[in-house]
């Protein structure tokens, strides 16, 4: 027997809707790439929106079309979100450190008709232009005043949108249409593109504004360090507007001191990154002593988020939360929001909660399965290859040649996970950047959050080497802390006293830098590389 | 294009999964219709539940059967409901108020195969069963030794599922397969059935566990004073459960102290009710001097908030929060959490904007219409008929005769109402009761939510009475608060500066009690009925 309820679909345009019926007033503000302070509210915005889909469709996009944006986190490129999705075409968000064969490749391959860009990539996208098979029309992110032309015949967006009207009727579509679609950066083989659909990005929305999982609530502000080019900004540009939170977009200035005025002067009370980022503001409030009485949480994900960076924040009372994701899971899969019990807890009795990566939001289905798979229980002790299910969580990649998901239809992360019974997720490593030694499974993350907490450690990576006997053995390479000088004995005496003896590395390096990706993680496949013939000491 | 995403349904047995792996400990408490308080977990529960899917499965149940219960709020009744919808049958929650031949009605109507019943309720079921004409078991929710012979032929809850086995695999099935049925305690005609799809309740509790709208957190503790036999207790025992709420089930005892010691014992934090209960709550309180420090909130709904209500319980600093809906809306349309700045007013610039019914949950659209069906501004101004329309709201009655929904897809609500440019609703009246008077519109609760704020008054109902000039002109009946005795004239003038002119009633009486109906909102046909040759003065 079916439900007698209305058939209304689940689309992106109803949460701006939303938005603008009860959150009119609700901030909008830009650091541009153009330079001073962009400040509007959603009412606003949702003019510029209504212009910019008038303006699409007046140019000829039609449902289905993909198109390409390659922008910093501005006011316009949360303006695409809205208005691309609205129109039933799909916004293809670009990541300008992809490097310039992948960002050709994957401009291609999702066949995008337009490509949007700040004009800080020009140079890149001039670059681009040879080789890129279908883009029909470029346009910058900016107005007449800032365009330049190195891309050849190039429009820019207010001259696009301005002779539009600021009034449109959204159109209803099924809520399964695609909406939004994005490249993972992988670090082997070609980027493969995940494509979102209107009804995943809603139910994720609701479930990220969830007091269990982002825990924003109306009149926060609110800073995504994360870019909107990298899933979405976390959702962020969609969970803001249904519950009313203020946007601050820092534009392109993301170093320390940059986001430091940004956070200060906007009041931003919630923000958003990966740990480099983090530990940079960190740093930069050391160093100058500066405060930033506003700020009360921060969600932290992209990597483990090391025990000495909520150590540090907690002195400046803010408080870092812990997710997990993946591009292919739009990206949120777990937020970890203590409960009142464990936030209660002194702080050494509460930190190893905080380390995990928290519990699985409403319909993320999680499991735990070994190398022959079979299902291994979430005891907090086993250790498996996390799947995961749920609507949000890609069944396929775009134009796919083999099957994405497992013969069950699940989603193999591809991370190594415990799951405690408390529903709390601990990826221990990546499946492969594990450290396989005498049967054992040795987690690299464990030994480079461990080597994290010495505070002459910058920085720090762990591979396996190969061994004769052990068939790998752990190497950690190390970037030093600007004015310490730990010598790798100091390291090794400070590591054993926090790991199990497995897991002691049998050599460190140091270097200058280590390499990272595209989405701040580090490039182990490159740290392979550099020390593809090293030979451990003995 | 579509999207490339999983397939998963939106079932309500993912919120209990999704609770069992997180909120496993989270507490379920019952003042139980035996007498004893009972105690368990979400853990403990899911085991039952698991018993009951099974019994229920065995004793021959099939997807789509419509399976009756005539309950107070328990942990027996909350079994109910996440066993027979996660069997894909359908819960009917029977409102026992509605009167002898209404719920023989709703039972054949719905076709219930089985009917389970609190055992208080079982000379009314024995009543009810020559009848009944479909239901082939009766099952009282109790165990053999508290088991009554008044109801020929019943089981008990206990027996049936005792050696059932405590695991069960969940189906998956369409998330727009029925989960439970309602019928609407119309005061006119037949009551209405309205059926609720899985994938309704689901968005509904993603909606209500929203900060800005019940704006509950992990680790509260709610008491549902709002029946669970009437909608779904507003929804909360699917959203308790998606974000770790622990729930009080009172059971029989409905009056100030019965839950007044439920509130206090348990360290109730939140609650839900309609004014009436939260008004002999207050009472208690006045009277006994007790206090409830742990209660911060409570979702007033089912009828307009007084005034006196709110500054009542603020001075035991407990914010109540109106809320609207309909069981035609699985119920919640709108809920009036304030943002930080209108919080932040002096109490008595902040109550106006709390005596609003708030802002409608993210895709709860809302119109105002005019009589010959214009579409009106929502600009705090224009008053005019609200119609509504979103996923879980009622596309058809049951075994509807004529079309449920207007010409163009929405649902009249019945209720006149204004919208405010920040899209808070004002609801002013329902339609049949507004007073036309000279070509205006007078609300009759506008005039008794005057009259309840005088000292005098515990209850207050207006009705039109015809008027050979104005058409219709208001009488104010009303019932005198215990040792209060104001006069007609008193409230007359106590009034004059409280209303417009025309709004002034031009006649009061004093009488014994108002009739209340099933879900203790005022029955204005009966005091029409009662009232029905009255001569206006003059």
């Amino acid at each position: 027997m079916m439900g007698l309820m209305m058939d209304r679909p689940l689309l992106t345009t109803e949460i701006l809707k939303h938005a603008v019926r009860n959150y009119r007033n609700t901030e909008i503000v830009t650091r541009t790439v153009e330079g001073p302070i962009h400040r509007y509210t959603i009412g606003d915005s949702a003019k510029r929106i209504a212009k910019l889909a008038n303006a699409l469709k007046a140019m000829g996009v039609t449902p289905g079309d993909r198109i390409g944006v390659m922008g910093m986190n501005t006011y316009r490129q949360f303006e695409m979100y809205y208005a691309v999705g609205g129109i039933s075409a799909v916004l293809h968000t670009i990541n300008p450190r992809l490097g310039p064969d992948n960002a050709a490749f994957v401009i291609n391959h999702a066949e995008n008709d337009y490509l949007f860009y700040d004009t800080v990539f020009a140079p890149l996208v001039a670059a681009l232009q040879p080789k890129l098979e279908t883009v029909k029309q470029y346009i910058a992110l900016t107005d007449a005043d800032h365009a330049d032309d190195a891309v050849s015949g190039a429009l820019t967006y207010e001259e696009l949108i301005a002779d539009h009207s600021d009034i449109v009727e959204w159109p209803e579509f099924d809520e399964n249409t695609a909406v939004a679609m994005c490249y993972t950066s992988g670090t082997t083989g070609d980027p493969k593109g995940v494509v979102y659909s209107h009804r995943a990005l809603v139910l994720q929305s609701f479930a990220a504004c969830l007091p269990t999982a982002m825990s924003m609530v109306e009149g926060d502000t609110f800073l995504p360090v994360v870019p909107m080019f990298h899933v979405n900004a976390w959702n962020t540009p969609y969970s803001c507007l249904m519950i009313g939170v203020n946007q601050v977009f820092p534009g392109p200035r993301l170093d320390g001191e940059g986001l430091y005025e940004m956070l200060d002067q906007e009041k931003v009370t919630f923000s958003a990154g990966v740990p480099t980022v983090w530990l940079g503001l960190l740093d930069y409030l050391e160093k100058t002593g500066k405060k930033l009485p506003h700020l009360k949480k921060g969600l932290c994900g992209g990597a483990a988020l090391p025990e000495a960076l909520i150590r540090g924040f907690e002195k400046y009372d803010v408080e870092l939360q812990q997710g997990w994701g993946m591009t292919e899971m739009s990206p949120i899969g777990t937020v970890n929001v203590l409960p009142p019990h464990l936030k209660a807890l002194p702080i050494d009795e509460r930190i190893p909660h905080q380390l995990k990566a928290g519990r699985a939001l409403p319909f993320v289905d999680m499991r735990l399965v070994d190398s022959v798979g079979h299902i291994l229980a979430c005891d907090g002790e086993c250790e498996g290859h996390l799947q995961v299910r749920g609507p949000w969580i890609v069944k396929e990649y775009y134009k796919a040649t083999e099957p994405t998901l497992t013969a069950d239809d699940w989603f193999d992360t591809g991370d190594v996970a415990i799951i405690d019974p408390d529903g709390y997720l601990q990826i221990t490593d990546r499946a492969k950047d594990v450290i396989k030694t005498g049967g054992e499974w040795v987690s690299s993350i464990d030994i480079e959050n461990a080597a994290m907490l010495h505070e002459g450690v910058a920085q720090a990576g762990v591979i396996g080497v190969p061994h004769p006997v052990w068939q790998e053995r752990p190497l950690l390479v190390i970037v030093k802390r600007a004015g310490y000088d730990p010598t790798a004995e100091e390291i090794q005496e400070f590591l054993k006293t926090r790991l199990h003896k497995m897991a002691w590395p049998d050599a460190i390096e140091f270097v200058k830098n280590i390499p990272v990706g595209a989405t701040g993680k580090i490039l182990k496949t490159e740290l392979r590389k550099q020390f593809k013939d090293y030979e451990l000491p003995g």
